[in-house]
C-alpha cells in the first residue's frame, strides 16, 4: 500500500467546514495511522476568504473557485458543505462526472435530488457518502448499511432535529409556551432567525426520507412525506402526556409494511407521544437519537450530537476515510455493495396517515357550557371511536399567552382506545363545526412500541 | 461481479449457531440483494448432531467433523461458535492458515489469545471479525473502527454484561439482596448455574479488553484488568446511590491517559455509581449499552441486546457479509486498513486503581457504639479525605439476609469529596482494623462524566 497522501478539497468553509479542517489537521496522525496513508486538506473554496476561522492554512490553497478545486488534480476527494440545492447540486455533479468521490452533509439536496446524484455517481464510478446528513456525528447510516445489514429493518424512530428537541425539552422543564421558548432559543443561537425549517419539521422530513431509503430501499419521496412541526404543541399537551405516562418528541418515523399488494412504507414526521420509560423519551436538549428495530437484532438505539461543528465533522471525516480507502484500493464506485445506498431504490407507496391505527391524544378547546362535552364524546362515538379517558381541564389552563385558549374556552383532553386515524379526523371535523368549539382540535399521535 | 454464492461453514450449532442459520436462511433474499451475491450455509459441525434446532438442513452437510469443514473447498468463510479457548483456538488457527476468514463471538479466546490469532490472520491474509463478541447485536466495534474513525477516542463506558445488569435492575426494583435475585435469575434461565463468569465481572473484563484494543490500539491485557463483580452490592448501596442521585451499574471502563511518559490506559470492570439522569443509567434489564466519548463527536451511546440467539446472529452475519465482500473483491486480509484491529497493538501500561481520583461511596458495617463514627471519620481525615456527607442508617438496615449485617452492627454510609483511591484504601484498612467494625468496608467508585 502506498503511503502517498490523498488530497481533500473542501467546498464551503463555514461552521462544519471549519470543523472538518480542524479534525483533518488535529487528528492527522491518528487518521494516517488508521488508513495507512495521510489525508491532506489541499484546497478550500468559499466566497468569504477573509474571515479568520482559527485554522492553520499554510500549504492550503484557499480561494473562491469551487470549479477549479474540483478540477484540480491534487484533489482526490471532494467535500461539499455549502448547503442548498442550487450550486451544491451543480458542484457535486461536476465532481462525480470527473470520477471524484464526494462527501456531503446536504440532506435537503439528497432528499430532493438524490436520485439524480446517486445515478451520476454510479455512471461515473464515484461514490457519494453522506453520513453527516442524518444525526450529525452518530454513525447511523453506516450502521444501517453494514452493522445491521443482516437484518430486515422493521422500523426507525428518530429524534433527528436538535432544535425542536431542545424547544420541547425546555417547554417541559418550565411549563412555558412554544413561542416563549423559541424566542429564547433564538436569542441563545439554538434556533435560526427563520425557524420554520426546524420547527415545522422540514429538516426532519429530509432526514427521514434518507433513513427510509437506507432502511428499506425506498425511493426518495421527500415531497410526499406527511410532515407536521411542533408549533401547535402547548404546555398542556406536555403536561397531559406526562399524566398518561408519555413524553412528546418530534419524531421522524419510517416502517415497512408488507401486504398482499406488495411493500409500502410509512414515512412521516410529527410530534409523537412515546412511553416515558423508553430510552428515546430520555433524550433531552439538542441531542439526537435514532431507534432502529431489526428482525434479528431487535431494538437498538444510537445516540449523539445531531449537529455542531466537530460532531458533524466527525462524520464527514469518517466518510472521507472510507472513500479514501476505496480510492487506494482502486475500487471506488466499482463494487456495487459498497455504494452508499441500496443499488436500486424502488418506488414504495407511502401509507396514508388515515390508515394509521393507534391510541390518539386529542385536545379540544371549547366554551365551558353544558352540552359541549356531550357534543365531543358524541361525535367520537358516532365515528366508532371508544374513549379511554376524558379530562376537562380547569380554566386555569386557558393561559393568556396561549392563542388557542381565548374566548373563555377551556381545554378538554381525550385519550382514545386504538382507532383508525381517518375516523378520528372525521370526528374532529364534526366537532370543530360546533360553535362552542373555539379553536381547531388537536391530535397528537402515539407510538407505543419503542 | 460474480453472482456466484460464497459458502459458509458453521462450527458450533448451539444457541447462536442456530440463530446464524436462521438469519442466513430467513433473510437470504435481503442479504443477497445487499451483497450482490448469495451467502450459502453449506456445512455445519457440532458434536451433537441429533437435537432438532428447528432449522431446515436439506442441502447442508452436518456432522461432527470441524477439521473437515475447514478444509472443505466449498467453505469460503468459517464461523466459530463453540466457545472456550481450547478447540476454538486450534480451529480458528487452522482456518486462518488455510487463508479462510473467520467470524467469531469468542471474547474469552480473543481477550487471552488475541495476539496469536490476529498475527496468524495477518500472516495468512485472512481476516478475523468479532463484532458479536462485544455487545451482541450492537454494531459497536464497527462504529469504533469506521464510524468514529476520525476521532481520538477519549473514553468508553459500557454495560456489557446482560446478566449483571438484569440482577442489579431487579435488586433495585424489589429492594432484594443479591443472592435472592440471582437465584431467581438462575431459575428463569437468565443466569448460569455457575454464575461467576458473569457476576464476578470476568465476561465484562474480556469485553472491555477488546474495546480498549479497538479504541486505543492497546495490546490485549485481560489478565491485568482490575475486575470486581457485583456480589458485594447490597440493597442499601442501591438505595443510598439513589439518595445521592446515582444508579449502580456494572461497567467496563477504558480511558486513554496521555502524560509526559507516554500513553497509558485505564481498563477496569467494577460496580459504578453513575448519574441517575445519564442515558447509560437508564439502560435496564438484560440490555447492553456502550457510551463512547470521542474528541470530535463528543458523547455517543450505542444500545441494544447484548446477547441472545438472534441479536448475536445479527452481528455474526453482518461480519460474514463484510468478509464475503472482501473475498469477492479479492482483497481479503491484504489491505491493512480493513483489518479488524488496529494494524499493530501497542503495549500501553494500565493505570493502577490507586491513581484514580474521584468522589467515593463508602459503606462501613460497625457496632452501634459511641466512638465508632469518630474512628471512621478520623481515619478518613488522617488519610486526607474530606467527607461530603455521612449517613448512619438505622438498625432496620441490618437485614437478617445480609451476611455483612450481623452481630448487631449497623451500616454507615459516607460520600467523600474527590479523593485519591490509594488514600481511600489506606483509610479503609485502618478502619477495618477496629474491633467494632464487623465486616470489610466497601467502596463503590463513581463516574460523573457520562
Amino acid at each position: 500500500m502506498s503511503p502517498e497522501a490523498l488530497g481533500v478539497g473542501l467546498i464551503g468553509f463555514g461552521t462544519i467546514g471549519t470543523g472538518v479542517a480542524k479534525v483533518l489537521q488535529g487528528n492527522a496522525g491518528a487518521i494516517a495511522a488508521r488508513l495507512g496513508f495521510p489525508l491532506r486538506l489541499v484546497r478550500i473554496a468559499d466566497l468569504d476568504t477573509e474571515r479568520d476561522r482559527g485554522v492553520e492554512l499554510s500549504g492550503i490553497r484557499f480561494d473562491g473557485d469551487a470549479e477549479g478545486l474540483i478540477d484540480d488534480p491534487s484533489v482526490h476527494l471532494v467535500v461539499e458543505l455549502i448547503g442548498g440545492t442550487g450550486a451544491a447540486r451543480r458542484l457535486i455533479l461536476r465532481a462525480l462526472e470527473r470520477g471524484k468521490p464526494v462527501v456531503t452533509a446536504n440532506k435537503a439536496l439528497l432528499a430532493v435530488h438524490g436520485k439524480e446524484i446517486f445515478d451520476a455517481g454510479r455512471a461515473h464510478h464515484a461514490d457519494v457518502a453522506f453520513e453527516a446528513s442524518v444525526g450529525g456525528g452518530i454513525p447511523i447510516l453506516r450502521s444501517l448499511r453494514e452493522g445491521l445489514a443482516a437484518n430486515r429493518i422493521l422500523s426507525v424512530h428518530g429524534i433527528i432535529n436538535g432544535t425542536t428537541n431542545y424547544v420541547l425539552t425546555e417547554m417541559e422543564k418550565g411549563g412555558e409556551p412554544f413561542a416563549v421558548v423559541l424566542k429564547r432559543a433564538q436569542d441563545l443561537g439554538y434556533a435560526e432567525a427563520d425557524p420554520s425549517f426546524d420547527v415545522d419539521g422540514i429538516d426532519a422530513a429530509h432526514k427521514i426520507t434518507l433513513l427510509a431509503a437506507m432502511a428499506f430501499g425506498a425511493e426518495l419521496t421527500f415531497k410526499e412525506v406527511p410532515t407536521e412541526g411542533i408549533r401547535a404543541i402547548s404546555p398542556l399537551d406536555i403536561e397531559s402526556a406526562a399524566e398518561f405516562g408519555y413524553r412528546i418528541k418530534l419524531l421522524g418515523i419510517t416502517k415497512l409494511r408488507t401486504g398482499e399488494d406488495g411493500e409500502r412504507v410509512e414515512v412521516r414526521v410529527h410530534p409523537t407521544m412515546i412511553p416515558a420509560d423508553s430510552l428515546l423519551a430520555k433524550v433531552d436538549g439538542a441531542m439526537n437519537a435514532i431507534a432502529v428495530h431489526g428482525d434479528a437484532v431487535g431494538p437498538t438505539l444510537f445516540y449523539g450530537a445531531g449537529a455542531g461543528e466537530l460532531p458533524t465533522a466527525s462524520a464527514v471525516v469518517g466518510d472521507l476515510m472510507e472513500l479514501a480507502r476505496e480510492v487506494k484500493r482502486g475500487s471506488a464506485g466499482r463494487v456495487a455493495p459498497l455504494s452508499f445506498l441500496p443499488e436500486s431504490l424502488e418506488p414504495k407507496p407511502i401509507v396514508p396517515l388515515g390508515e394509521l391505527f393507534a391510541r390518539c391524544y386529542l385536545r379540544f378547546t371549547a366554551v365551558d357550557r353544558p352540552g359541549v362535552l356531550a357534543h365531543i364524546t358524541g361525535a367520537l362515538g358516532e365515528a366508532g371511536i371508544s374513549i379511554e379517558s376524558v379530562i376537562q381541564k380547569g380554566r386555569g389552563h386557558a393561559r393568556p399567552d396561549d392563542p388557542e385558549g381565548s374566548r373563555g374556552a377551556v381545554p378538554v383532553v381525550v385519550m382514545t382506545h386504538p382507532a383508525r386515524e381517518s375516523a378520528v379526523r372525521r370526528a374532529l371535523d364534526a366537532i370543530d363545526a360546533h360553535g362552542d368549539v373555539t379553536a381547531p382540535s388537536r391530535l397528537v399521535r402515539i407510538e407505543e412500541e419503542l
